[in-house]
């Protein structure tokens, strides 16, 4: 039996996170697999774990069954208790703190304001140009944050590729390669974000992140 | 000199967590109040120390000027280097693996949605009911998972007040005091919450989040 059991879905953004970190740090998880279209995270049989009714949720049996929800929370847990080489994460306080101060950036910043473009391209009851443009402007916006500070420096944290710069990958591919900029006339990713295409590139590059990213490929539905 | 300068803003909501953060903690600051309605948060005399723009910012000044943005990464480094008593955070490992769960949920569960409910009462172009509506019913899903577990619980974490708990307090003053439910017909949040209730108002009884919080008070804008 693996070391972890690991809710998420094919259509959920934040499982791959939580995946691609597992994938880094050689840790061996089975990935339970929810219907988000019919609700099963909602469910008991995941709600008794976590009582958000959203995934990812992570169950570590070899830490008596510790539970943990919220993607960044996770992948904080995983880096404290099993990066003990720091392959992706820091191990300084401060740049503990500055790591955290990204991942709650991607948490606060990127997932819900990205999310919400999806939302009202998608599934909002009527169409509301005004709110879908509101949304993707925060992606431009997100994206300017991230290009000022990787313009300067290759990583966000102290120099070194750690789970704070991962944490933005699958959100990136969602609004670089999902439906959320389809619409938007001129957005050019490498031309506008040179630095941030490069950075996001260069992490795809990884085989940990590829071997996840292609798997999500294979998973995703024909129309996403 | 006192040790601490925080970024905040009279009408920005998470900056006020910070102060009860420190205040909590008897940590002396200098809060320095930014307009937002004119964008000070984007002048270059906040973003050389804050890329992202928004408040709050913190500056340690007993730590080499260290500086840290995003609330939820500001109160864990207040906690994890300046509770030393636990006082309001919890020093286990899994303890505060669920703090941040928490903290993770405040951030990108609570805040943003519930800012969203503003954005669409306030300040949107046009008037979308149904967007608001969005909001409002996730202001109640929110409230529904809090209400589930402090059912059951005194506190979010280990039956111990920490900052997990404290970070919900002005988001959920923003949504019961302010205008995101005024206009939701038969919401009654002493009725539909009343776990929620009783611990949102025991955290308002503390002094030191009584004292943020008539300051807050008495520098809101009369139409808040």
């Amino acid at each position: 039996m693996p070391q972890f059991t690991l809710y998420m879905s094919n259509t959920g953004t934040n499982g791959w996170k939580v995946a691609m970190v597992l994938e880094e740090l050689d840790l061996q998880y089975h990935a339970i697999f929810l219907d988000l279209s019919k609700g099963d995270q909602r469910n008991s049989e995941h709600t008794k774990f976590n009582p958000n009714g959203r995934i990812p949720t992570l169950i570590d049996h070899e830490n008596n069954d510790f539970t943990i929800w919220e993607s960044n929370a996770i992948v904080t847990y995983l880096v404290e208790k099993y990066d003990l080489d720091a392959k992706v994460s820091l191990k300084t306080f401060e740049g503990k703190i500055t790591q955290l101060q990204w991942l709650m950036f991607q948490a606060s910043g990127q997932g819900p304001y990205f999310g919400q473009a999806v939302w009202f391209i998608r599934s909002h009851p009527e169409k509301i140009p005004s709110a879908v443009v509101r949304y993707q402007k925060e992606v431009l916006r997100v994206f300017g944050v991230l290009e000022i500070v990787l313009s300067k420096q290759e990583w966000l944290v102290e120099g070194k590729y750690t789970v704070a710069d991962l944490s933005f990958i699958p959100w990136t591919i969602a609004a670089v390669d999902g439906i959320i900029m389809r619409g938007y006339e001129g957005f050019d990713f490498a031309k506008d974000f040179p630095s941030v295409s490069k950075w996001h590139q260069a992490m795809l590059n990884r085989p940990a992140v590829k071997k996840v990213d292609d798997l999500r490929k294979s998973m995703m539905p024909v129309d996403a």
